[in-house]
């Protein structure tokens, strides 16, 4: 049977992927921490089709990432912003940019640039960390069930570990 | 004019999502950190249909974020694993599972569970930091025109600030 939707899946890489892995909803999302928040903004600055552009505009406020608001009390037109949820999606955000400067543009060769506003300094580089702040590979992590693990899901992490 | 491709966007982010913003791609790459490598295994756990399976393989491979390898020189089988640019995608891998956790399924609910493999210990959340480690929240992060910016890009970042 072929899968038409991730968000039943038991995993939380997957409902997130669901909300947010498509091209124009990821592009939607790095213009609202840009501060854009009218959808003609949008479709300019994206060379987006309208209608797919209301699509994910509409999906990603039933998703929970952005909210419509009124800007002005006084005039009946509405423009969009990150909830919490949205701002959450930050690191994510930083992490496709410097992956994207890393592999694809080249170190030095960076169309962005991104610093901490009180120093000027660059911001460090995305990692996986333990408790103490130390890196992390992959090959250092360890996936296993958890709390919110479904039948399914611990049988294939047990048939893995063994 | 409606566009069609992300690439020629002057922005890593969005050459970054052109290659791994789509669903499919990303829950390959997570599937490929599990250690999973042969077609009919991302088939059976993906619920994929196989024509968007083989199309994904193949632009992820094109992309260079996986490769193909016979694993055993006897045999004519081939499989997929991760290059060094895939594995520089698993911040992204950890921070998608992290968000979906907190937003989606929610604290105490996580189906899988990250730890740190000598000790045990849950791994830190992946966060947006300073040269010195400390956390940086959107608003504390400068976005401006970097070495690899066209006009285009430069003249939109100047208005921006002014």
């Amino acid at each position: 049977m072929t899968r038409t939707s991730l968000a039943d899946m038991n995993c939380s890489f997957a409902r997130a992927a669901d909300v947010i892995g498509d091209k124009w909803a990821l592009l939607i999302i790095r213009d609202a921490f840009y501060g854009v928040s009218r959808f003609a903004q949008f479709k300019r600055r994206l060379g987006v089709a309208p209608t797919v552009l209301t699509d994910r505009l509409e999906t990603l406020c039933a998703s929970g990432v952005l909210e419509r608001y009124q800007p002005c009390v006084d005039v009946d037109r509405h423009a969009y912003r990150l909830t919490d949820a949205g701002r959450a999606l930050f690191p994510i955000v930083v992490a496709f940019m410097q992956w994207g400067d890393e592999w694809i543009s080249g170190p030095g060769n960076e169309p962005v640039r991104l610093s901490e506003k009180c120093s000027g300094r660059p911001i460090a580089a995305i990692q996986v960390t333990n408790e103490q702040g130390q890196p992390l590979a992959s090959t250092e992590v360890t996936f296993e069930a958890g709390n919110g693990a479904d039948a399914e899901t611990r049988a294939a992490f047990e048939r893995a570990s063994t």
